[in-house]
């Protein structure tokens, strides 16, 4: 008989733009301007584990979605884009899962020693990483494929304004040096909003009021008449 | 701080073709006739964890590499087709990682109720399964990629061959009804062998002879001028 229960340790944690679910990218194929660092765990460095990886353009990230722990384990959820319809967890990328395992490709920025840059990820500063492995066309690109129930439901996408004072908030910070890579930070708070990052019961209020941490900022917002606002931008 | 442990358990078993690493393939997109059925764990029954799953072409198993599990964490490992070469065990597929966690993209080939049945699979029998994922075109197929030093060396083929008494021995098993899908179980063992499952060590023996499970028989074959040849086939 084969084990039933496995001890894992982290091998390392992400460094990354979002702190709480709320806001976090639900794929990070649809946050381009996010960036992340794997930071290794001690027992790790100094080995060559990353040697070889600098060639490739996306890596998998396997992480443990430490965030999602909850006691009560559901066979089915509502994925938001289904708008009220069920699926069973596993046809589904939610991150309430058996075992919390998240999936991530990512793309690799920069690859030299025990240092790897990644953009395009979903997950929250602090994730413990469980392994990173190659993305393989071999392996991992099918030349047919189906995506069930999700082929037939489009992602919502929400138009997002920044108001005058939000764009005078992002100007001051960037005279004043207090965050770097202003341009990249206004475009992922774009991202972020276009895909509506709304919990499910706020989705009927009219006139909602949201702050988020993003890359170090405090980011105000709203939603209002169908698209979102920025109200305004200061650090953290 | 977050945590640096899990304890994680298993939500299902693989019941597969292989038994033993030796002969695994070693991605299951190279070993189209395997298959292999997910058994869901008892808690994991009745709850309708896979509904929704059966329009879906294709998915991620994560499984726990049980098989693999050794006390010496290796920082580079050899791949076979570096031939002496070594990388990072994270820019490889390698099954000894920090925490032995496979990702294998299996298609499906039926799905109902609590019942998921799958093919390119390279995974032994009795793997213990962590998670289950839909393949989601959106989130991970990149439209422009690039593999590292996978593309720059190919994956060697064997030629392999029936002897007439391994041909005659399936003959003779198709026609006892002893295995079912005999023609697929002869596939099966083509595949497995054109991949060459030698393990370094008997690289550079010149008649090698080997047997190994598969599918409910013992397959005997022998490595010799430069091809494979069956030799014969037994039930198990």
């Amino acid at each position: 008989m084969t084990p039933e229960t496995f001890n894992l340790k982290t091998m390392g944690w992400l460094r990354a733009d979002f702190k709480q679910k709320f806001g976090t990218p639900r794929q990070g194929a649809l946050a381009k301007s996010s960036r992340a660092h794997v930071e290794l765990a001690p027992e790790w460095k100094g080995r060559g584990i990353l040697s070889g990886l600098e060639g490739f353009s996306h890596v998998w990230i396997l992480s443990y979605l430490h965030l999602s722990v909850s006691k009560r384990q559901r066979g089915k959820i509502h994925p938001p884009r289904l708008k009220g319809g069920k699926v069973g967890i596993l046809a589904s990328r939610s991150p309430h899962r058996p075992n919390n395992i998240g999936l991530t490709l990512a793309r690799v920025e920069r690859c030299a020693g025990d240092e790897l840059y990644v953009s395009e990820v979903d997950l929250v500063d602090g994730t413990p990483i469980l392994d990173i492995k190659p993305y393989l066309a071999l392996a991992d690109r099918p030349e047919q494929y189906s995506c069930g129930w999700t082929d037939k439901v489009a992602i919502t996408h929400r138009t997002c304004v920044f108001s005058e004072k939000a764009d005078e908030d992002l100007r001051q910070l960037e005279r004043s040096a207090k965050i770097r890579e202003v341009p990249r930070v206004r475009a992922l708070i774009e991202e972020m909003l276009t895909l509506d990052p709304r919990p499910p019961a706020y989705l009927g209020r009219a006139d909602a009021q949201f702050a988020v941490w993003v890359a170090g900022l405090n980011v105000h917002f709203r939603f209002h008449e169908e698209k979102f606002t920025v109200t305004g931008v200061e650090p953290a």
